[in-house]
């Protein structure tokens, strides 16, 4: 998998921008724009929480479709509980980047993370899609401006890109993100763009990010709360006959991957985050219930606090499958931690804690397996740990 | 409610001891004893996590009954993971309370809490048993010693006790709890024992218990880590006609009262906390909705975080509606914080941060009322606060 500091690889069609409106007052990136050059396929997968903020909804209400031309996000201010006031705001973006670039309205979608409650102040915000709209470039730096535009409290820039050779054809895939973890007085908001030149129905868009999505984003978290804003795109500019059967397969697999690596990524970024947690279920009844088991560990303060302190606590994990949810066998349950098994079928196994908490500490990804049962269900499930930078970022605001 | 520091009333029939026979290292006491002069009618509530410790099993095999005569309590080591000799052990804990005092082991109830995984160490066991079967007596200071017997990281000794008038009967009430909070290496597991004197029969009894438990102690968290020890145990000495109808609603609406007391008492001595919070949701379709949506802003880190730092932060705290599960109205969600107005029909209301925040930070216990639509369904909830200090306490233990 592609590494930022390493040339990116960008899909042809695409033309990139990002500038500094003012919305953030560090004067720092906060408008960014992914224009087509021609009508692609666009899909979305957005957040299950019912208080949505008012871009969600125009994007969601745009997807499936096959006459995508941009998306335009902006970052510090979510457009979010802000009323129809903010339904307008977002109409008003999409509607001048349309006007700008030549094409319907619904041809464009639109994101915005950062603090809520808030009006957009358009003043700022219409400038900058001005701005943005004169810099598009297919060039790399531009493609990487678009990603630091998404940005809010990230540390660190988050962009992902790959190429897949399917039937002697190459494909290139590239993707950006946004940091996950909710920020005091902002929603950090999951944000997340993949493109791709490689040739997809809209339906098929749709349903390849909606199975990429769920073994990737939805199996992420930093604090278990999910954002108002969070949204997953993906635009596929390729000509030519439609993916389908087996080149699909390979297709769908490899934005799996994709999508993982920035996923993983956003918990590595998480607030205060030392460690990422990587559990890996196996023996549930199915995986339904191996991912409930794995996010129930993953949520557990008294199991992230173990990791943080590079404390291979059976007990808290062992303890957490308990209370999970689905049915587990306690007589074939079984822990390792980094490779080193410390619980077997029920009972605990002597291991060298000394050298194991050094191999926790030192890790930057602890990987924690576990088997609940005999059944066929597994799932991978990432989080971060908790510190307490965490806390003091969280609770060291007042408004 | 009756405060510990004020005189305790004490039921009848009961009696008392308490021994440190050294399964603590601290030297703290870690054997407790109650033990009834007749047989009584016993009820319990226990734990619902799928891994189960050896005493909870045997406690539950036991209730409810009409022939009651003692509880056996360790500390220190919670007999839990540790397979048939667990089981061995916990037997023969109530074996032994029962030769001593004359009756059947099935009138014997036991519970552990403290270290997971390990033996207990039943030298020291039996020696204390012994030690405390000679020591038991009906005072006040015994009985609070055997309230002291139960902790293991708790601050604070945690003991309720009541009396009620039911037409013109007066009738005792005392119970004792200990902390929650999974304190490493040790589960910090919740147990708690009421006491009354008043005439119930079992059926009842166990009745009673469940309704408060689930208005009490099944409303509060700390870190929502589900013990695998967690018990609360009823024991009725009162002799003449069981209660019934309205007398009996007037004594179960006094025993819910004193188990929610004690059950914020453990909240407000959750592992480094500064405040409890206490979740008022009304409009909700049902009482099931009310409570899920209560447990999850409870739950959420950034929920705990902002009411650490006095942060009136509505964004956070109506965000957390929307994903607990249960529909919610986001046009008729409304909010206040310490009787303040913050956010009213799914619009922000103006209102003075700083005075509000003032309070937050002086109140010990903040109240947090969320109208999530115009349903009947309503239900509080009780978490502590999350702190730099619970993040230090549970990760700088390395095994």
């Amino acid at each position: 998998m592609q590494k930022p500091s390493l040339p990116v690889f960008i899909p042809s069609g695409f033309r990139f921008a990002a500038t500094a409106c003012g919305i953030k007052k560090s004067g720092k990136l906060d408008l960014s724009l992914i224009v087509a050059d021609r009508p692609v396929r666009g899909a979305g997968v957005y957040t299950t929480n019912q208080i949505v903020a008012a871009p969600v909804l125009i994007s969601q209400s745009r997807t499936p479709s096959s006459e995508i031309r941009a998306i335009v996000t902006n970052s510090g201010n979510a457009n979010a509980c802000t009323g129809d006031q903010g339904t307008q705001d977002a109409l008003a973006m999409t509607a001048q980047v349309a006007n700008k670039i030549g094409c319907d309205p619904d041809g464009v979608l639109v994101m915005s993370t950062g603090i809520i409650g808030h009006a957009l102040p358009m003043e700022k915000v219409t400038a900058g899609i001005d701005a943005a709209t004169e810099a598009l470039s297919d060039s790399e730096s531009s493609f990487l401006s678009a990603a630091d535009g998404i940005l809010t409290t990230d540390v660190d820039r988050k962009v992902v890109s790959t190429q897949i050779k399917i039937d002697g054809q190459t494909y290139t895939i590239a993707a950006m993100a946004k940091g996950a973890g909710m920020i005091a007085p902002n929603m950090a908001t999951m944000l997340g763009v993949v493109l791709t030149d490689a040739p997809l129905s809209a339906n098929v868009a749709a349903d390849v990010l909606k199975t990429a999505a769920n073994l990737s984003f939805n199996r992420v978290s930093v604090d278990g709360h999910t954002s108002t804003n969070d949204t997953l795109l993906l635009l596929s500019s390729g000509e030519g006959e439609f993916l389908d059967g087996d080149e699909l397969d390979q297709f769908q697999y490899r934005v799996n991957e994709v999508c993982i690596d920035l996923a993983k990524k956003l918990v590595a970024d998480g607030e205060g985050a030392t460690h990422v947690m990587a559990i890996n279920v196996t023996g549930a009844a199915n995986e339904a219930d191996a991912e409930l088991i794995a996010k129930t560990v993953a949520a557990s303060p008294l199991v992230k606090t173990a990791i943080t302190g590079g404390d291979p606590n059976w007990g808290r994990i062992v303890s957490a499958t308990g209370y999970a949810g689905p049915k587990i066998d306690p007589t074939k349950t079984s822990l390792k931690i980094c490779s080193v098994t410390i619980y077997r079928d029920g009972s605990p196994e002597p291991f060298d804690a000394k050298s194991l908490s050094e191999s926790m500490k030192s890790n930057p990804e602890v990987e924690i397996e576990l088997r609940v049962g005999t059944g066929p269900g597994q799932a991978k499930y990432w989080s971060s740990d908790l510190t307490c930078d965490y806390v003091r970022f969280n609770s060291e605001y007042t408004t």
